[in-house]
This record gives C-alpha cells, sequence and structure tokens, in this order.
C-alpha cells in the first residue's frame, strides 16, 4: 500500500474570493415529483442490440401480491431521471392471522438501462469502485400493516427501479406503494420546443421525412442527458463520477447556450476550476469536486487546461459577461505558459508517452483509446486553443499573448503540416497512423491549407477502414464539429444519424459514456455495469443539430 | 402460498379505554451515550465455551490506517447494551493526492457475543426470518476527507460491533472515529448496590467465598439481562423478536420488584394485553406488538394466558395497586372459564397433541422441548394459576370464582395425583415420563402432598439421568422456584451456580434465550445466530437470589 497521507490537503488554498464568486452562483434545483408509471417485465431478447426488451406487467403495482422473500419486481419511471430522493410505501401483509413478525431487507437497484435490472452486477470485474454500482439494501425494523413511508436518499440516477425483497419472515409478504422520485436538476423538465424542419434545410441536408423523428429523438435524448447532467455543477454523469470536468464542460455549456439558455451554471464552473488550481503554478486541474465544501481534483489533464480557453471564450460570446473575462483571462493565458514548454525548437510539441492509464501528471486525453497515437491531435488541439486565447485577448481588448501571436502559431501549424500531412490526410507517429482524432482536430485548428484540402483529410480518415476512430461521443462530437467547419454539414448529419442514431436504436434515453455500435458492452473501465450511461460529452446532438441550421 | 387476507385485522378491535391507561404509561427511556472504548481482536480459541477469545488490538483506533476494501475492525463497548442509534464519524483518506473519488460502502455487524463478529452468519440454517442477522449496509455516497457524520438508526442490541468496508475505490481509504452509542432503557444504567453477604446467609447455605464473586456477577449479567429487556415493553429480547409475552412479563416483573422497583411498565404491559384479546371471547393473546401502534400478537398459549392472573396478582401485592386488579380482574378470570374447557369428567385437563411447532391455536408452552411429554406440568400450571385466582378475589374482596373454588381446585389437584403420582415423583403421559416441568410445577400447585414428599420427587426428578430437563432458563427458573418453595434452598443455589454460571463461563453480559451448558450450541430456532443472547426470562437470578435470602 502506498504511505497514506495525513488529512491536509497537497494542492494550492482555494482562492476566497473567486470560491465565493462561485458558491454565490450555486443554483436551487428544480424539485419534480415523479411517480413511477408502470411496472415491467423484462425479457432476454437476442434482437435488440444490448439483448434485453421490456413489456407491460400483467399486473399494477397495487395488483402484485405481497412479496416474500426472493421475489422481486421493476417499475419504470417512464424517463430517465436524476432522483434525489425515492420514497415509498411498504405494508407488511401477513399470510394468515398472524402480523408480521420479524424485519425485512429490501434491496433496490437503479437502472439507467434495462441490463441493470434484468443482469446480475456480480461477478463485478470493473477496475472502478465496486462501490459505484447503483443499489442499496436497507432494513426496515418493525413492518406493520399500514402502510409505513421508507425512502432513499443517497443521490441515483435511474429510468427503473427494481425491488427485491430479500428477506420477510414466512408470516408475511410486503406490498409497496407510492413510488415516488423526486427528479432534481438546475434545468427544467419543461420539453423544448421540439426541431422542426423547413422545407429549405430539409433540402440542403437532403432530408428524408423519415430522418425527422430519428433527429426529434435524438435531439431529445440529448437535451435529456445535457438536463441530468445540469446539477449544480455540470456533472460529467450522475450515475458515476458525478463531477465537473473541463473537457465535458465545454460541450455542456455550448449545448446548454443552444437549449436552456444557461449562462450562470456556466460561470459557477469556471470560477470553481479558477479557484482551485492543481499547483502552486496555476495549472488547472482536470476535475472539481463541489461536496461537501468545493475541493481540487487529483489530476490535470493538458487538452482540458487549455479547453478552459475556449470555454471561457464561449461564454463570453454567448453571454456578452465580459467582466468574467477579465477577471478569469490570466488564469486562462497561464495555461499556455505551462503546456507550451513542451513545444521544442521544432515548434513540435512533445506528447510524453502516457506513465499509466490517466497519464499521471502529463495526461493528454484526446480519447479514451490506448490505440490512437496522440501527437497530431494533440498539436492541432495547442493550435486550435491558441487561436481562442487571441481571440479572446482582442474581444477584452487585451494585448496579444506574446507566446501566442499569430506568428508563432502558425509556426506550430507550419511545423505540424510539414510533419503530419502524407499530401492526402493528417497522420501522426512513427506509423503515420491515420486517425479521426488527427484530421478532426487539423481541421479545427485552420492547419489544413485549404477548404477543400480539410475536406479530403477528413473524409480520407472517416471513410478508410484502417483510421483509428472514436471510442466516446466526445471525440464523435469533435469529429462533427470539424466536418461542419470544414463545411460538410452532410457528412455531419449522417454522422449524427448513424451514430447517435445507434444509441437510439439500443434504446438509451440519455446518451452514454462510451459506445461503439460494433461492440456495444464497450466500456473503458473493464465493465458496463460501472459505465454511466447519461453523460455530459454525448449530449452534443442538441448543438450540432442546431448549429446545422435545425431549431 | 397460504391465501393473503387484506388488511384489515383478523382481531377485535382493542379496548381504546384500556389502550389509552397503556399508552399514558408509555415511558421515555433513559438514554446514555456510550463510546467505543478499544478496538479488539478476536481468536479462535477452543479452549473457551463458544469457541472464541478476545484481546486488546495493537493498535486504537486511531491509530489504525484508513480501512480500504475488504479491511475490517471490531470495537467493544465493554457492556451489553441496546442502542437506539449507533453515530460515528467517516473520514475518507487518500493514499496519494487524488481526492476520494468514488462512494464508500460499509457493513456494520453487530455483536451480543463474540461469535457474531468473529463467525460468518452464512449459510444461515434457522427457519426464522433471516432479517433478525444483526447487519446492516451502507452507502456513504461522497466520503471527504474531513470526518462526517453518519448514522444507524435502527434500533440493535449488542455489546461489540464489526465495521467492514465492503468497497471504497483504489485511490482511498476510511479512518473512523467517535464511535458513540445511544443505549436506551426504561430503567437506570446505574449500577444496583452488589449483592452482600451476611456471615448468617453465607452459613445457611454453606456459601463458600470463592462463590461470592460467581454469584455476585450472575446477579449483575441477570440485572443486565433486565434492563435491557426493559424498553417501552417488557420485551422478550432486543436482539430479536423485540415484543412482549406474557411468560415472559410475569417473570421480569418479578424481578425488576425485587431490583429496578419497576411498577408502572408492568401496569401498561398488563392493560396491553388486556385491551387486545385473541378472539371475540376474550382469549389473551400470547403476545402483543406496539409499533407503530399497539397491535394484537397472533398468537395465543394457554398457560401464558393464565399465568397473566399470577401476572396482576403479584403486581398488586408488589405495588399495592388494587385499583388495576379490579379494572383487569374479570379479564383474568375470563381465562379460567375458556381454559378449563378441556377439563374432563375425570377433572383431567386434556393437553391437545400440537398441530405444529408453535401448537397452533391451541399452544400450551411449558419449555422449548420437543421431548416434553407436557400432560401432568400442564395440570399443575392450571392448579398453580387457579390458586392465584382465588387469592386475587380474596384479596380484591371478589366472590370466590365458581369453577376454581378450593374444591374444584383439589379435585383437579387429586386427578392428577391418582395419575402422575409414582410413589416417589411425578409422571406424564402413557410412557410415564420423568421430567423437570412435571414436578416443578406439581410442587410449585402444591399437588404434593407433603413438604417431603414434594421435597423427594424433585429430587427424584432432578437427580435421575433420564429425567427430562430444560432446554430454556425460562423452565430453569420454574424448577428453582419449585426448590425454594419445597424449602430446598442449597438446591436452588447449586443449579444457579451450576446453569446460569455456566453462561457466565462461557462469557455472556447477558442471559441468552436457551442454553444448554452441553450443547452450547442449542438453539430452538435451526441457527445459533438467530437467538437472542439477551432474553427476558433468563433473568431471573436477579429474584432467585433475593428469595434466597441475598440483598
Amino acid at each position: 500500500m502506498p504511505a497514506l497521507i495525513n488529512s491536509s490537503s497537497p494542492f494550492p488554498e482555494p482562492d476566497p474570493r473567486l470560491i465565493r464568486i462561485a458558491e454565490d452562483l450555486k443554483p436551487k434545483l428544480n424539485k419534480t415529483a415523479m411517480p413511477a408509471l408502470e411496472v415491467i417485465e423484462v425479457e432476454r431478447d437476442d434482437a435488440t442490440i444490448l439483448g434485453w426488451t421490456k413489456k407491460h406487467a400483467e399486473k399494477q403495482l397495487h395488483e402484485i401480491p405481497p412479496l416474500t422473500s426472493g421475489q422481486q419486481f421493476i417499475v419504470d419511471f417512464g424517463d430517465h431521471l436524476v432522483a434525489s430522493r425515492l420514497d415509498f410505501d411498504v405494508a407488511a401483509i401477513s399470510h394468515d392471522i398472524e402480523p408480521a413478525d420479524s424485519p425485512a431487507r429490501i434491496k433496490l437497484t437503479f437502472g439507467e438501462i434495462l441490463n441493470d435490472v434484468a443482469e446480475s452486477f456480480e461477478p463485478y470485474e470493473g477496475f472502478l469502485s465496486k462501490a459505484w454500482l447503483p443499489e442499496e439494501t436497507i432494513v426496515l425494523q418493525k413492518p406493520y400493516v399500514k402502510p409505513a413511508p421508507m425512502a432513499i436518499t443517497n443521490r441515483y440516477a435511474f429510468r427503473y427501479v427494481k425491488f427485491e425483497v430479500i428477506s420477510t419472515s414466512i408470516r408475511f409478504g410486503l406490498r409497496f406503494s407510492n413510488i415516488v422520485a423526486t427528479a432534481v436538476s438546475s434545468a427544467t423538465r419543461d420539453p423544448l420546443p421540439a426541431l422542426t424542419f423547413s422545407s429549405a434545410e430539409a433540402k440542403s441536408l437532403s432530408l428524408l421525412s423519415t430522418d425527422f423523428d430519428l433527429l426529434r429523438r435524438i435531439d431529445t435524448v440529448a437535451i435529456a442527458t445535457l438536463r441530468d447532467c445540469m446539477q449544480t455543477v455540470y456533472e460529467d454523469g450522475p450515475r458515476r463520477d458525478m463531477r465537473l470536468w473541463i473537457g465535458d464542460l465545454r460541450l455542456q455549456a455550448l449545448c446548454a447556450y443552444a437549449t436552456f439558455k444557461d449562462y450562470d451554471l456556466v460561470k459557477r464552473c469556471l470560477y470553481l476550476f479558477a479557484a482551485m488550481p492543481f499547483n502552486e503554478e496555476g495549472l488547472l486541474c482536470a476535475c472539481a469536486y463541489e461536496d461537501p465544501e468545493p475541493h481540487t481534483g487529483g489530476n490535470s489533464i493538458v487538452d482540458y487546461s487549455l479547453l478552459f480557453t475556449n470555454t471561457l471564450l464561449d461564454y463570453i460570446e454567448a453571454s456578452g459577461d465580459q467582466e468574467t473575462g477579465h477577471d478569469l483571462y490570466a488564469i486562462a493565458e497561464k495555461q499556455f505558459h505551462l503546456a507550451l514548454r513542451r513545444v521544442g525548437e521544432d515548434f513540435i510539441y512533445n506528447v510524453p508517452v502516457p506513465k499509466d492509464l490517466l497519464g499521471g501528471g502529463e495526461w493528454h486525453f484526446i480519447d479514451w483509446n490506448e490505440e490512437l497515437d496522440k501527437s497530431t491531435a494533440f498539436q492541432c488541439i495547442v493550435i486550435f486553443c491558441t487561436k481562442a486565447l487571441i481571440k479572446l485577448a482582442s474581444t477584452l481588448g487585451k494585448p496579444e499573448p506574446v507566446f501566442a501571436a499569430p506568428a508563432y502559431n502558425a509556426k506550430l501549424s507550419e511545423a505540424i503540416y510539414a510533419k503530419a500531412f502524407d499530401g492526402k490526410a493528417f497522420v501522426s507517429g512513427p506509423k503515420k497512423q491515420l486517425s479521426w482524432a488527427s484530421n478532426a482536430f487539423a481541421v479545427l485548428a485552420g492547419v489544413s491549407k485549404s477548404k477543400e484540402e480539410g475536406q479530403e483529410a477528413l473524409k480520407a480518415a472517416y471513410e478508410s477502414a484502417a483510421s483509428i476512430k472514436g471510442n466516446t461521443p466526445y471525440l464523435h462530437h469533435y469529429l462533427c464539429e470539424a466536418f461542419i467547419e470544414a463545411d460538410l454539414p452532410e457528412l455531419a448529419l449522417k454522422h449524427i444519424k448513424e451514430y447517435w442514431g445507434s444509441m437510439i436504436q439500443s434504446g438509451f434515453d440519455t446518451f452514454p459514456e462510451a459506445w461503439d455500435p460494433l461492440k456495444p458492452r464497450f466500456s473503458p473501465y473493464g465493465s458496463f455495469a460501472s459505465m454511466s450511461f447519461c453523460h455530459a460529452w454525448s449530449c452534443t446532438p442538441a448543438l450540432l443539430l442546431r448549429r446545422l441550421g435545425l431549431e
């Protein structure tokens, strides 16, 4: 076991002024009482992508005979939600005249998808903590014939809940009623206007009327994903992780400007990061915790610390709040001072070989993909972010950042173009690996010399079977963002329909953290059940579809 | 599965006036904050009767390294207690710089004896509900470096608590502190004066000075047992069952008059039984439940319904409260009208063959012993209780109960004497079974013709290897009560020293529900762990020793 540190934090003290600003923006969550709608039965169905199908149970909740040891039922709340509590009533119904004469144990399992409530979590082979598995067992010490209120007060994300009676005595069973979840979000649960399809847009995007339903469903699910991640911060996943990450925040914020018109929660999150640097130099942490008091996450991701600038710029552009820009500009700029130390005299950014899966202190993320050579993509991200910094300085009337002056940025571009462009597409590393990541970020960074060159590079990466693709919707998003940037809206739309559409076909009510339609049980964490099936960085169709002109 | 009844009670409506009197007497419990005293280690030790021994752990609680998945420790509270809640603080201590990044699951196991915390409850082979096993698993959703308060709010009876960390993440462990139980009882935890041994008593009982410590310890444990069963009713066992039974109440009440000088809680319990008959004829139920509102237990025990009269008489004699006697006399008398239907023209009470372990609606208890022929003992109990009714009528100035007139009672005595006395002792049933039960109750009922005959009968039953003995301390108590009644105090004392002394030697801090020193793991319920190791009817040395003149 590693040496144990004491309880003093290894991180700099949070800046009290910045923390105060963040905490003053902490939203009061909207609460919606959501009753369980019906009892369902879940059956094995190999014709479905995830292996399960549901049907209405024969009996309604009040018709189910009292449950004895080993019996169970599953309720469906009709939609994904994040519940700050789950309330229900339990009555102990005797089989004969003897009243309930023992405690009862009740296990609840919270399912974002049917698999959660249909399959056993055992054996658990994930490498994230088993404590994340969404289940609790509670003891009702004195069951009684009159319904008694019980509650789960830990927060869970779910659409389905399995109620299992672990044990009663032989004398009684349990009848459940009034199952009501308190759904929470800082966003509204009221539905936003559905996407409309004007004939001009439909024509320009070659949309068939059969596409409309799918795109509307993708948009609805994307917005539900965003909503359920919007708590007192922009969480990455309300089922697992439950915290704020810069890379996720950027995408969530862009989606929220396009939908819920949120600015304050974004501002709160920007200030939380700004207030709690990872080290004394001022490097930003990649993630932040807020409970029971804001504290620094224990890692830093280079791309995320640079993307803080883009997030800040996006925020100012969306909200018009220049004051926040002035307040946080120096912190944004600092990240470049720190990151660009890795740029050599050849103007090539040196991505170190990761020391472990999370990259140690030099974590370069881009995607959950151990096969991916990150060097070309990363240099393009640096350029992409540096451009945002230059624009931010300009917007705020600040002097142009010396190290990021267009001239310097041009040298970074030229260096990676010379190194990575093979005449058709951008490749990466000694093996000249072709990937989505290299080409998407090359286009977003404007490294390609012309619109046509960018289009060809993107198409080459997208259409080649050997190309390294994306494992997470995060990278799929940047691919689509690049399609739009390269004026290939039809490819963006095609990809949204195919990729996010395959999630819809799989039955997701919110979009998951990682998804490969060819490997539906792929998880970056060794276990499907340790995934978050509602994940921040997967909500971006809500943005992309609007960027494509649909509203 | 048997047909299910609806929630309407199968029992008569409780009498509101009697319920009100009982509820007005509901005591406010005394609460005592009891911190865990030390961490212990429990080791296999075949030299001990129950197989385990404990020692001080090398590390104090604050010195234990933070616990990671699969690790555990055991704390000792120094004495048995019933805790309405258990509070503790939990801090998440990181192994490296990353803060706690996942929930944690913590399992607590509550041990009345070392076996509870040293052995697995699995596989559980008891036939009482597995939900009685004293364990809970709780989820700490957001562990943090600063100690956070947690609590178990279900009530448990214990001296030891095992804390097991079921899961954390690889990044942190849990440190526990401030473990404090809130002990509850309607009796005081202040120690009562220790037994003293005057030379006259010591001489008359042939007490050796080496006996003093053992007897004082027996008395202390008996009083602790009584105290921890004294809650808002006289419970039979605060670990399991947790309810009020007439047969237990009688013995507890007698002990309480001799020690805590309680009368009001006894009165409350008498009124609860009186208020909630088992059927429309007014038959008393054997047990009663009080939460969330008083309700009728689902069985009736003939001996218990008759012993209600003895309990009422004892109460009036101890408290002087004749008003309660007048209020409840008719209910007491009613039990005899109902029970004596089973007396034939030969004046022999007919004990039916039990339909199941619990005797169905015609449960005749006497002891947990399937070998025991109960006919002789039961007829003697009828006589014993009828005498109490006659005395109760006399005390209250009521007319002598017709069916219980001394003449009738004499006929019952003569009939069983003629049938069961074999010239030396009382035997029972067609196989002329010799037992403690037959002879103890024959003596208590005064069926034996002379003091010497009673003494010889008791000795014969006690000393014969073939005699059916007692499985529960309940019957051991009546044996000792008979020894005292028969003027055999030295045998009562010998038996207390041997029987309850063997429980002391086994390490009990309270006396268990069932005990056979030759079969230390005997349980009437198929599993040692489903026993209550603090049980009402086992506390009677606190009474017996005082009846023997020790104070």
